[in-house]
């Protein structure tokens, strides 16, 4: 992201072919895929000159990463995303968010540009600790405030791990998505939170 | 893999040459990457023409797959990698193979050649249904015959989906190694199992 002072009118400038290259990314990425993405093509379809990309950006996964959250974030409108929803039932609760989850994973305009952005960050380890800092990290602490959340109206286990619980959610529906090892479907999510709720070994009825 | 009709000497030298590029092309990634790996590199290792590797794979994703598959089935010696550990204890012989599966993914031997090949799976549905198939599908098998062992024992719950429940012990695992959210050791793959098989739900001491 520019960082260096400029006049206002400058700056407003800045911001515009900011968006243009982010939005251009993001575009290009979900139709082209992102082996075949060059910062030449994203310059031309928005309408700014390579070296401005590459001013702002040190590579393709970086530019990507932030087309990806520029559209993310705008989606939360408060910048952040928001909280998890919180009805006192946290089995419905979670079933609502990973519903929510398939749903943009089964969405054809993100597929694509999610699983670019999923092979930049399991290649490149500077990547993955930015996504780390930025994205997931500030997503998996709002999972985890639902928890403790759950955990003070006694419907989480005292001794239950939340990094491990956060795992445990919502990490099969990346794997199913990732893998393509079976249909992602409301009904997998809803049987996800409902067998890591109760666990594998033998309940009460 | 050749198919075609030779005689026993031209079969023998076939399967050398085919051993031969297999692990070439496992060594060659574990040492540029894939983005670098090259069928000219490959064949040049193994001592080929790039003639006899086109005739045999389809695409470099469709040979680097193979040469996963050899291998692995190779460190099975009864090529198929043969049934989990049952000593009666289902979460100890969890923690065992989950164990395993951690000490492989941090073996930088395998870490690089194990990401390309999870890159080309993302990608191309294609080898993903091939691996499916080939490897998912039989590993995937083994998992469940275990799992249904403990439900014969009465260690696990009788209405568990079977494919929720592997996906809930060995997706975490995976997911923390690809996107680098934690670290992957013992202890993280001991409190997967012991966290899935109780559940997140309060539960009697």
């Amino acid at each position: 992201m520019p960082t260096q002072k400029v006049a206002p009118d400058s700056s407003r400038r800045s911001e515009t072919a900011r968006r243009a290259i982010l939005t251009a990314a993001f575009d290009l990425v979900g139709d082209v895929g992102y082996a075949k993405l060059s910062i030449e093509g994203i310059a031309a379809a928005a309408g700014v000159g390579k070296q401005t990309i590459y001013r702002w950006w040190p590579s393709k996964g970086a530019l990507l990463f932030d087309a990806f959250l520029a559209l993310t974030t705008d989606g939360g409108q408060d910048g952040q995303g928001g909280a998890l929803p919180d009805t006192g039932d946290l089995a419905a609760d979670l079933k609502l968010v990973l519903r929510a989850v398939v749903d943009e994973l089964n969405d054809p305009r993100y597929d694509l540009p999610m699983r670019a952005l999923h092979t930049e960050i399991v290649h490149d380890p500077a990547l993955a600790a930015d996504y780390a800092k930025r994205l997931d990290g500030p997503m998996r602490e709002l999972k985890k405030e639902r928890l403790r959340a759950a955990r003070r109206a006694g419907q989480l286990a005292e001794d239950v791990d939340l990094d491990v619980a956060v795992d445990l959610i919502f990490g099969p529906i990346l794997n199913r998505w990732l893998q393509r090892t079976g249909p992602l479907t409301h009904g997998y999510a809803d049987q996800v939170v409902d067998t890591a709720l109760r666990g594998l070994r033998p309940h009460e009825a």
